[in-house]
């Protein structure tokens, strides 16, 4: 079997790590062919010429089976998309919803999408935080919330997977199994990425002098992947004993009471890669670092890309570069009562790439680790 | 006047800072005169064999007035303490109160130690702490915590002053004002540090590439100056109508009411300078950010070094670098009833050498900013 | 006496090096006023809010004399150009002809300019690097070339002083001196810059992911300040004995002879400040590493900015960090007859703002280093 | 077939990216068994616990088939040799030759040396650059300096074959096919080093805030990989037309006349990864950039890991980071008759370990980009 995959914005950090992945993944399993990949700006150019790390000598081997290598980027109008089996969209929010309606036409095509369009269910919620009516409503009961461990079933069966927020995937990855154990009021939720996690945005505060030798915290009105986390929260607490059996795009209770309201402040840590979450929680009563380890086993065991500390190592961002890999780690606060949870990650890997590349392994089937090898870089 | 002083430990971080201000200020003011430095394994070492840079130029004026300039280290059982004014106490801690009872007896000395050694009033909390008996004891009630902004009173009149630890500043400067406004009991900090913070220790976990591009928490076990912030706030909020005329030093409270505790967690970042914390507090029935706000213009009126951001920007601390200011600012959190409050601080200036510097001034009789050309170094 | 100086162009990441240094003397020496400073495109806003590091606290005394603090940004057609003593030009090249030659008429007004629009005596030159015909060629012979340590006898007497490229800075101070005694044609200068000697340009190569983690070279095709460099070797070359009655803005000579060329690679290091270059050079029979030590002491001895390591040391940018030092170095190369020569600057401190106040006391008949406080902020 | 492979001196950085490329061969082609790893001074210990980026979450299948995973840190004493077919040595010089000359005796093994102690077929070189006799002289002319571009067919047959050390595998690839088109007395090489080539060394000028925001030169009074350059130049020199049939461990030649040498200056880049050589050549008469360009062509035609920029474009560290490939370019110098050469590698990778599985292939007889997927980690 060789599928045949396209890669929708493949300029930017997002798309480039995707073909980082699907470039290990043919050296490894060599079942999937890139057939096409799309930057409308940068239609006719050579992959190489943008992402110059894609450059090959003339003896390389690892494309020689494609006519020419890797396909020249393309309009994404201009793609067969009859031919194509998987499509991984890392387009801008806002232009996915319409692009993806497009698509949606050839059946047989399964996307997997790592923009922010489909990943809120409540519309409500959605025109509030990204400051506009959803605009493909019609597709939004198709797509499932990728956030694979906790929703393989349903993300096996989809024909669109909502790729979470890089930091909602780490916070998430920490914090669903806990929810029935801890006071969900009273989560603080601290976070930290690497530079990557703007994407290739041209604005000044991203040159490298404005970020080198410096810390600081950044969207405090509200950072976005919040309401992916408290959406997440919600339905874990409302369906905590099968979580993979609630359709994580079933709508949000309509009832009167609170929605749920977590603090989340992030900050940008100068390096290239990776996110800490660093959350502070109280535990319900009857509830300690034991118990708690205990549902991080009943929900990650057999998962292969979860490790959790357990000999008083702490989560290290650099100790996942380059993987799918989130490492998880509880430990008792001075405050008795409360904890304090770690979860970290490679923002471009398990948040975004590499998750993606799990979810169309689950997607087809297969293990969800097919065709990784997960080995981090360091140093 | 001019002033002479003497830095013990000089061939560190922290002491090669004092070196730096004080370089300064003799520029600047022109009162004071670098009599010693002492560093015990470098005994007979010039200054700029072991801080190289200290070098000059030969046509460098900036200690023309000195005989060879800056003076050579020295043991500092060798200095001729008679004639020394103010010491700058830069020594591990445990070291320092055995050399501090040493100095005592020279009576016209004024001492600012910068080591922990004096910084907990509490025997108990510092048997805990550091894990041996109080070395010095009948010199701690001597001792006034060198918080400059909420101690200046007492550190006027003090002849040992105990400078804060860096966390300890950052923290304190951002919630002593707030303890009354607050529920002491639900106080997270989540700290962040650059290396400097670590000091010159020759460990394989500081070497470059074992932080560059990493992040991640630290002593999780319990960091020290987790002890330093309990104490403040228990202070604070014993005295909120008066915390100068509260000696700092007095004994805490023998009551059988259970400790305050706050959750307190560091991490490390890829930088050499600067300490930003963020912490999620829970306001009391009837606070508000506003109220915050003015409880810290009620603190910091007429305070040189401290700056409120009120504008929608955050503490950054780069903005900082090479100064003796703190940043402070409050947010409203997502959850009613909370709020996000951010401190930043330069760990190596308000967090070592520049307040040190500041306690003298205050010592001195002079204002807290005299001799100060306090802007930072950006990029 | 206190001057009244403007700023030019005071957004950009050398006109707040000018100002953190005017800061620094108004602390030191207090002779100086900023009376104005200018960016077009900001006027109105006030410094604090462009540059950040320069808000301040309530508290704060360091321009407790001026109304309110700095003076807003204004257009530099708007600023009262007669009560101004001198004005820090740090506009875009072009432009700044076109304003120098409107500031001309206020015979009063001395001007230090850092564009590179006035450093090359040669129309040809000029116009070769710069791709336009000089737009000020009446006022070119009026400028003096504002290498401090090499022309300042002209610059003591000059109206306009064109302060030397970062680049060409470093290179020149390590080079005149050894022009006599080294092979002019096989000169090849290595040089390594940090990134803020790119200044603040809004692209994409300058994101900070796209520095982090990566060296590399740039300006192939030929970096402009290697025009300062060649002019300033044969001028050396052709006035050795006496460099400093040369005119810099001499007329080069227009005999038929080649012109001296030099290699000259520029390296873009992941840091914020700092040039080192390397240079290997063959050296004139006779000669060694003795003979051009001496000519060092010849040409630096009392220069209160240059230090000359003899020990073995190798210059260290990070031991400049915020300085007006050069660092200079010469080693025996492994090739019998040839030298390796190191000069090591501040880009925006020797190599821009600190020799542009270092320029100002030259023409103020002061002391070179009057008013500096040049201790490096390390680490 | 699987292949038994045995890891010497696992626990520094070579060691780990040995065991990195090893696990994604493994994953790529499934043809070797991590048989055993050694460190003396950690024997008994996991990889994880030294590694900890090899720790693994439960449902892992990369060491599946392994009993346990990777097998634990031993003795090099207790490793069954007879039942390894290859051995990487990444022990520090000296030791080596103790060590290979008692695994000699076990014939069927075949050793890939990392270390310094085979690199030079001369014993007066190794003594006069290592200060001490060579230890294991019967076995030198056994090593084939591992160069493999250059030596494919020595390599092939070799039973000890001695990897490069990374700055000689930068400068050696850059400059072996222009040797003969250059004047080899006056070669400048520029080296530019990330800080894992320092290895793991605890030394305080290793310390992050020792390496961050400086850039230096070290190694003034010569580093030892400019021997390995000169001794490849000499051979280049000598055999130009057939490199590979003049075996690298031949006795230099012994005539009276004079050892090449070259200039070689390396610099420390605050980065973890990567090496530039820039390189200074002046061409003989005739020569040109397109004629080093077809030299370059004519070495390298086939080769899967050597990149040759032709568009202008410059090699960057980056784009190579965790790649076993080499970028090279060369382009005019401002001075007719010279040329500027670049060449880029990841130092550990092609600099060490990926040059190093490269050479088992070759050994092996394997096309020598077999089991690679050589996809750089941008950013």
């Amino acid at each position: 079997m060789s599928l045949r995959v396209a890669i929708l914005g493949a300029s930017g950090y997002s798309g480039a790590e995707l073909l980082r992945y699907l470039s290990l993944r043919r050296a490894i399993s060599g079942d999937v062919e890139i057939a096409a990949v799309t930057a409308s700006q940068r239609a006719g150019a050579s992959v190489a010429s943008v992402l110059p790390q894609f450059r090959q000598s003339a003896g390389s081997s690892l494309f020689a089976d494609l006519p020419n290598g890797l396909p020249k980027f393309s309009r994404w109008q201009d793609v067969d998309w009859q031919s194509i089996d998987i499509a991984f969209c890392a387009l801008p929010h806002g232009t996915t919803q319409e692009v993806i309606t497009e698509l949606w036409r050839y059946s047989s095509l399964r996307i997997i999408d790592l923009s922010a369009d489909f990943r809120l269910s409540s519309f409500a919620d959605y025109e509030h935080w990204y400051g506009k009516a959803h605009g493909a409503p019609q597709l939004q009961g198709e797509a499932v919330y990728g956030l694979s461990e906790h929703f393989r079933a349903s993300i096996g069966k989809a024909r669109l997977v909502a790729n979470p927020g890089c930091y909602a995937t780490a916070a998430q990855l920490a914090l669903l199994p806990l929810a029935p154990l801890i006071d969900c009021s009273s989560i603080s939720i601290d976070a930290k990425s690497g530079v990557t996690g703007a994407g290739r945005s041209l604005r000044e505060e991203f040159l490298y002098c404005e970020i080198n030798e410096d810390f600081r915290a950044y969207s405090l009105s509200g950072h976005r992947h919040v309401a992916e986390i408290e959406q997440g929260l919600e339905l874990a607490l409302g369906s905590s004993a099968s979580s993979d059996s609630a359709s994580s795009s079933a709508s949000s209770s309509s009832s009167d009471q609170p929605r749920l309201r977590v603090s989340f402040v992030p900050h940008l840590v100068p390096m290239d890669r990776g996110i800490l979450t660093t959350s502070y929680l109280r535990l319900r009563a009857g509830e300690s670092v034991s118990s708690c380890l205990a549902a991080y086993d009943n929900s990650y065991s057999g998962s292969a890309f979860i490790e959790i500390c357990r000999d008083g190592s702490v989560p290290s961002v650099k100790l996942l570069r380059g993987t799918n890999r989130c490492s998880l780690a509880i430990f008792a606060d001075r405050r008795p009562g409360w904890i304090v949870v770690f979860s970290a990650i490679d923002n471009l890997g398990k948040g975004a790439a590499g998750m993606a590349l799990q979810n169309m392994n689950l997607m087809l089937g297969l293990e969800e680790d097919y065709g990784f090898a997960d080995t981090a870089l360091v140093p």
